[in-house]
């Protein structure tokens, strides 16, 4: 029984679930920033997926790379999976910009997220849709 | 030709090559802390890497994961791929202990490093060889 986090479910949008993973659109508008969540029940790190699960788990990521980097302006992915607050087995896909409130530095922890407005969320998602 | 980038080479200590990444020690006691680099000419993004190297790498990554969460009072993964200020792709592999500097936030940009003394040194880099 894969449930999501409850801070991952306050803080993203769902945009789709691929073979291994529920795509989340993080709800901070600075960013085209995704979160994928392999559906296996209690697995808090990279270590414990089997073999196919890790296989599977990095072609999500390249996926979901090639997705934010068609956003305008991007200039560099950030991929991390901290899990510091959140145990749940998460990672982050995020296009980075110079000049971007965290740049150079992570966006993890760095400031407030700005929310979505309605139009911008409906592009991302259909992005994400349609990928 | 891999050549692995000065600021790299600067920050770490050579550990070993596996099949796909040269193995690296951040030069920061403070955390176990490997960095992988895939020995691919100017390989910047995960998106570059062929589907193999790929599957190699998040196996890779496992690896040395396990050897980090081999350390004591290590409670958590941080995994993270950013390169925002060197672009050789290269890929963090940090075990966390609540109550480190940076807990709960990520390591990268926190503050500067406390070099490892011989004998820690000598330590790590022989589990990393034997792992």
């Amino acid at each position: 029984m894969f449930a999501l986090h409850p801070r991952l479910e306050a803080d993203s949008h769902f945009a789709a679930d691929w073979p291994l993973c529920r795509v989340l659109v993080m709800n901070d508008a600075r960013y085209p920033w995704l979160v994928l969540v392999p559906r296996r029940e209690r697995a808090t790190e990279v270590t414990e997926l089997e073999a196919t699960d890790r296989a599977q788990l990095i072609d999500e990521i390249a996926r979901a790379g090639h997705l934010v980097q068609a956003f305008p302006g991007v200039a560099k992915l950030n991929i991390g999976a901290l899990g510091n607050l959140v145990p749940q087995l998460h990672v982050h896909v995020v296009g980075r910009r110079p000049g971007d409130p965290a740049w150079p530095g992570p966006v993890w922890g760095h400031s407030a997220p700005i929310p979505y407005e309605a139009d911008a969320l409906v592009r991302i998602l259909g992005a994400v849709r349609a990928g």
